[in-house]
């Protein structure tokens, strides 16, 4: 059985968005069970972690002699080891593999800049001045992935890895209001939220913050 | 013959760090042949360019039926499905499958940040300050990034198309300073750079600036 690495003590408090969500979804999706060892602040900075995660973040996965990090990466290898999580034809494929990548690497990159400037500039007196910066750029983002996704459920005809990795990126901005002029993609998260594998990763992420607080 | 899409005027004025060369670079080192469709910064936000490219950059990649976007995706479907861009062995590959995402999830988001900052804060009194909590995170993953290289000549064994985007990302920094005490990564750029494929990919996007100029 697959096992992955969380957060002992996650800094949401289990609300689902700490990056081992986009591997607990996955692996619900395609019905693969698997093992968690979670780890605390420390042991992500030490060596037997190191050896597996180089920049000391969860999640890592290994299966037998296989062992990947970063989210893209182990979400893609089990969608190309199960079915369920790529489309069929090459041409979908291809697309769904475009997707992938563009969540991370191109929506992901100003959410996160965000976080980092909520984060680390609060005791700056130009942190409004840089969150409107940043805000601009967050909204051509997502004014452009409204225009692909159009009134299409998912990214690329089925439900794919893509949307796995897109939705869980777009989570990030919760109350930061920047979804508010984006209604299809609102409609588009709370779609992939009520999936019942989505449903059932978010659960298992909660129950280690509650079994941490009993 | 695959096409990719590039900048008819790069504003880099042909110095390679365009997001084509990755591409050029991973087709120069398998031996496959492409055209190029030069595109202008008002044919970026055109219809045609924007069912390719949803977000409006190049570059973009057609071969056939095949379409594909971002990257790192462009990349990947290179490396599978020509021999030479990855590891033999599953352990092997699923580690390069890593390292790909790394480049572009953990490593380009500072660095590019940091062109951010340059570029579009140029006007701002607090941009030194700004800086300097860049710098600071692109330090940390540099050390990190350098401690899990070590001695070794590329990131997986032999050279990987997980090279190619990390050594490509890390060009970004040029003149920065960045790069000064990690001595190390300095080698590993320059190591990949010498390749011939590289300065063959290098020659053929530098031709484009300097015919423009002619």
């Amino acid at each position: 059985m697959p096992i992955i690495t969380a957060f002992k003590n996650a800094p949401d408090k289990g609300a689902g968005l700490a990056r081992d969500m986009r591997v607990r979804w996955a692996l619900e999706e395609v019905g693969q069970r698997y093992d968690v060892r979670l780890l605390t602040f420390a042991e992500l900075k030490q060596a037997p972690h190191l050896s597996l995660q180089p920049f000391g973040q969860i999640p890592s996965f290994e299966d037998g002699d296989i062992a990947l990090f970063e989210t893209g990466a182990i979400v893609l290898h089990i969608a190309q080891h199960h079915p369920g999580l790529l489309p069929e034809t090459p041409p979908e494929r291809a697309k769904a593999l475009s997707w992938m990548f563009a969540a991370l690497s191109t929506i992901e990159p100003p959410i996160l800049e965000r976080e980092t400037a909520k984060f680390f500039e609060a005791d700056k007196d130009w942190q409004a001045e840089h969150f409107a910066l940043i805000d601009a750029r967050i909204t051509t983002r997502l004014t452009q992935l409204a225009a692909a996704l159009g009134d299409a459920p998912w990214l690329v005809g089925i439900f794919s890895a893509a949307d796995i990795l897109m939705v869980h990126t777009l989570s990030r901005l919760g109350s930061s209001g920047r979804l508010e002029n984006h209604p299809s993609l609102v409609t588009y998260i709370a779609r992939a939220k009520s999936r019942p594998a989505y449903q059932r990763a978010f659960a298992a992420q909660y129950e280690v913050f509650a079994s941490l607080s009993n």
